[in-house]
């Protein structure tokens, strides 16, 4: 019958073989380069080369040479406006993570520094927070305990610390940075809110006044705590509590109000002076502090790499948000570097776990900072109070820590969110409370795990079970799509069209293969109970297929023997490069025919129609198209 | 500027809203039930609904009533033919699984009768296969030597066959038979050469008559026993093995070449009397030798569950071929449950581990079979065996078992499957010689867990690093097509086309958004060198974006606001059900515009193109086409 095609625009074409080496040095360019970082550097000569590499790696010599006195003025404000926040938060989430309030302080000088030269973001303010620290305190308090064993406790977190900082950096070099993007935004929004309820719980300890308190995080652990003990509870310590928190909650709706007062709810917490007993002077060097030889090595280093990887996620998170908003760019890959170095650095200069905070971000973006230099004058300020200001603050009780630690957590419970995961992605609703439940029932790890094994599930469950769509023909044109979506598309009588959704691997070959066959099935009984014309093509529409291996391929041949054996005909539309090549070298392309391989669907369903018209020698199939079109 | 379009077809669909509940139990009924077993029961009385339910669990009474005399001389034969070769092979197995030898021949008696009952395949012959049978001796044997302490080491290997069959029963219950699946063609192939490999090199020791030997089955081990004590080798042992071996590798031979004669193959073993010493009478009960009590317990349960999952993967594609070889249909969690089902009874009638072996369902096959009655009558041959004959097998030097051993392990080393597979798809390669070296250097788990993980890793990295292509137009057409797979194909001047191939997920989301800055980046770029018209639009082909999640739908709002910022305006095609509903309930089709959704990359450059000339006053837009199409 020859080229049973009227009019092909263009046969199929299979891509040139491209040589195994530059395809595989390819595939690694696109999986850990994606965003090109040496473009700047080609055809650049070798001096050059060397000067772009040093302000590749180390950013700040590419913007100091061009600092301002205009630039300056705004990094001074901006920084001193989160040196202000600084100073009360760093004391707070230090005790949330049971370390001494001063190492709060100290983790506000060194780690700025580290970022200030080595990180590319204009805008991140580097801090410690919440949730790393509260990981910090239920996973190494499980094994020692921090009243009883301060010193041994202390070590560890920098232990934990420097190994954090180390996964970090190591995940930067290799530029694995991508692993961070398992973490989902449904799994964060729900980690976040379990671990804010967490906190908050913890506090109840200080705004009862209680003495003794349980060493689980657990909802159940914390409610069985408050309430055993309710002759313990102090009523005074209580209102004290809740009327700083009344007025925090007040300064915070304020400022979100008139964001141009948002000065007010950062300078809140200044207004109580913390805490006493502060040590003068700068960090002490705390390398011989790091526990390598600790019998709790294994729980340092499980600690420092789980809250390594949920501080990268908040860090790299807020710097690109903020990047993409002032229209420049950043390397997660190389923040990732800059993290890492600045915990390493940290770790052995008294100071623990940081990174770039939302919130004291989001202050120093308001503050109208320019460059990284926010954070050497948010250090300076912080020196400043290590040096001399220490001996202002005085004791004032726990009660107030409690409130501000409570004030910060309530923003972080972000029900809004939520319940805009409902409305559009229920599945991401249950991972978000998955995760959410997860922390509050369970443990902050428990429901970290727990959601991104959710998270992962459902993706490979989307790959195992593609959806298959039977497509029909849009009325006046060439065009054909699916008829759950586009319920005026027509079927054509006597060829089944199908739309298979992702690429076809080994974990959905025997469920398409047998979907396929169902799909088959289900016509062929609908044909014959309606009487309508018998089937007599199959077509195959790969254009959602991206890419196949060799059970796919196998896939594909028993496709065939079983829609040959049924006496129908299996014609492929739009299979992609990837596809093709492989359909070639198996041999598949000889077995089906080039001339069953199509361009388009259109084009595919022309060919079956003239094919029909051709093989009848009465009109038969004319009339029923006829019959069909005026149904 | 009103509808830009002059002739749209149909606006891009937004399909109805399902109930939550309902699109909740059609995902479930798609991800378990994907074959719809329970199509036959619909609209049928309850009497009659029994009758479905009861054929449907216990095959044998849908086709037992129909039995006849026709089929029952058929299944004869071709029982009695598996049965022939059911005796050497149970006892070659059993000898390779370090199990008595009896054990082997009661595991061809008691498994057979149970899935003829149970069982839909009507060509699978039941019997135990060397692959599982070395894992068992490899695996317990690491806990206990099966030589002295043989009594517990039986136990062991009865709990471990016991707890294959409850899992593989739950699987099958539970239609959680798709984990089957992530074992891949690839895998299998380089698992099972692997695997005979390691069985070859066990054989050295019968082969060469050695005493003490090696209890590791790698390499290495093997290797520094077998060199370590080369003055106790017996050449005596050798020559005759190799005899043994080339006789049997030449009836292999013969048969292959004349299927005809495939019997010569199957008998050869048979012409040696095998071995002695066997207790006459049928299979003993052993439910009280479940060892559940035993300290060994964990070591049983993991060893049931690898050999179990091994066991299916063989018997459900076996199954699987030959049914669709003869055209019918078989419910692989079905299958699981008959497979469950044997391997408990076997469990507690002295057997062990059973599936259905390739070789010997293809036997069955060759010789006739026409449904699983086959399996009765070899089960009967069998009982006559153990009844009457063991007194005449005597002693048979073990070289002889090593020999029939090797002989039918070389069948297993596919290493025509092997370079398909590099030829075909170099990554399936990868997995196969991965699996192949861990089973020969490492262990039989280590090599299948390696292989399992590079599978998956790929497939997640597939779905983490989608590939976006440029598409350009065909000339003489509306059709657009990858550049790279059309050459011919012309880029749109002004309009950059990026095709994304995957679903949007958080995996691959913040991929995405940098990959198509980087797309702009370098389309503004090469415009700029080459002075061409400035880019104006960026049309997203959503066509393989099967489904996304809100992580995706951020992931549209930012490219949207990125490109925005540059000045550019934001195009989609045809978007599918799933993606147009999730946009449209978080707003971004408000945001975008509706009239900036199309339903083909067609008719969205001809919008463009309408619109890039109705904006310019002057006809420059024309212009730059005509050259273009000039050039």
């Amino acid at each position: 019958m020859g080229n049973p095609c009227y009019e092909c625009p263009l046969p199929v074409a299979i891509p040139p073989e491209k040589p195994f080496l530059e395809s595989v040095k390819l595939g690694i360019k696109e999986t850990l380069f994606p965003d090109d970082p040496f473009r700047q550097f080609k055809n650049q000569p070798a001096s050059r080369k060397f000067i772009l590499a040093m302000q590749y790696f180390v950013p700040i010599l590419d913007w100091a040479p061009r600092y301002t006195l205009e630039l300056f003025k705004a990094d001074l404000i901006a920084g001193i406006t989160i040196a202000s926040l600084a100073v009360p938060q760093g004391i707070s989430y230090a005790s949330l993570a049971s370390l001494p309030p001063i190492i709060g302080l100290y983790s506000s000088f060194v780690p700025p520094l580290v970022y200030a030269m080595l990180g590319s973001s204009k805008d991140l303010a580097v801090g410690t927070v919440a949730v790393a620290s509260l990981l910090i305190s239920s996973m190494l308090g499980k094994e020692v305990n921090p009243n009883e064993n301060a010193k041994l406790y202390v070590q560890l977190a920098f232990t934990a610390t420097f190994f954090s900082g180390v996964f970090q950096a190591t995940l930067g070099f290799l530029r694995l940075g991508f692993i961070v993007d398992f973490l989902s935004h449904a799994t964060i929004v729900g980690f976040m809110g379990g671990a804010a309820t967490v906190v908050c719980l913890q506090q109840l300890k200080g705004i009862l006044g209680l003495v003794h308190f349980s060493h689980g995080t657990d909802l159940v652990s914390v409610m069985r705590s408050v309430f055993s003990q309710t002759h313990q509870w102090r009523w005074e310590s209580g209102v004290l509590g809740c009327c700083f928190l009344f007025f925090l909650v007040l300064t915070r709706y304020v400022s979100k109000r008139k964001p141009c007062l948002f000065w007010i709810n950062a300078m809140a917490p200044l207004i109580f002076q913390v805490i006493g007993n502060l040590k003068k002077g700068l960090n002490p060097v705390s390398v011989s502090e790091l526990a390598f030889a600790s019998p709790y090595l294994g729980t340092a280093i499980k600690t420092g790499i789980i809250t390594g990887v949920i501080a990268l996620a908040e860090g790299v998170a807020v710097g690109r948000s903020f990047a993409m908003f002032k229209n420049y760019h950043i390397d997660g890959n190389k923040e990732m570097i800059a993290f890492g170095m600045m915990n390493i650095a940290g770790s052995c200069t008294s100071c623990y776990l940081t990174t770039g905070p939302f919130s004291r971000t989001a202050v120093n973006f308001n503050a109208g900072c320019k460059t990284a230099g926010s954070n050497i004058v948010m250090a300076a300020a912080v020196m400043v109070t290590l040096l001399f200001l220490t001996p202002l603050f005085h004791y004032v009780p726990v009660v107030v820590l409690s409130s501000i630690i409570i004030a910060a957590m309530l923003g972080l419970i972000d029900y809004e969110a939520a319940i805009g995961l409902w409305k559009v992605d229920k599945c991401d609703f249950v991972v978000c409370m998955s995760a959410y439940i997860g922390v509050v029932f369970g443990s902050v790890e428990t429901g970290l795990i727990i959601a991104v094994a959710i998270s992962l599930l459902r993706m490979l469950l989307s790959v195992a079970r593609p959806r298959t769509f039977l497509l029909g023909n849009i009325p006046n044109s060439m065009i054909f799509r699916s008829i759950d979506q586009y319920p005026v598309a027509n079927n054509v009588p006597g060829v089944l069209i199908l739309q298979i959704d992702t690429p076809i691997y080994f974990a959905n070959a025997n469920y398409l293969r047998e979907r396929i066959s169902r799909w088959i099935y289900e016509e062929e009984e609908k044909l014959k109970s309606t009487g309508g014309s018998i089937l007599q093509y199959v077509i195959l529409d790969l254009s959602a297929v991206g890419s196949t291996d060799t059970s796919g391929i196998s896939m594909f041949k028993e496709v065939k023997k079983n829609i040959d054996r049924r006496g129908l005909k299996l014609v492929l539309a739009n299979p992609r490069s990837e596809v093709i090549k492989k359909l070639g070298k198996s041999k598949f392309i000889e077995s089906i025919g080039q001339e069953w391989i199509y361009l388009t669907v259109g084009e595919a369903v022309a060919a079956c129609n003239f094919k029909l018209h051709a093989s009848k020698s009465n009109n038969q199939v004319a009339d029923e198209l006829d019959a069909h079109n005026n149904v």
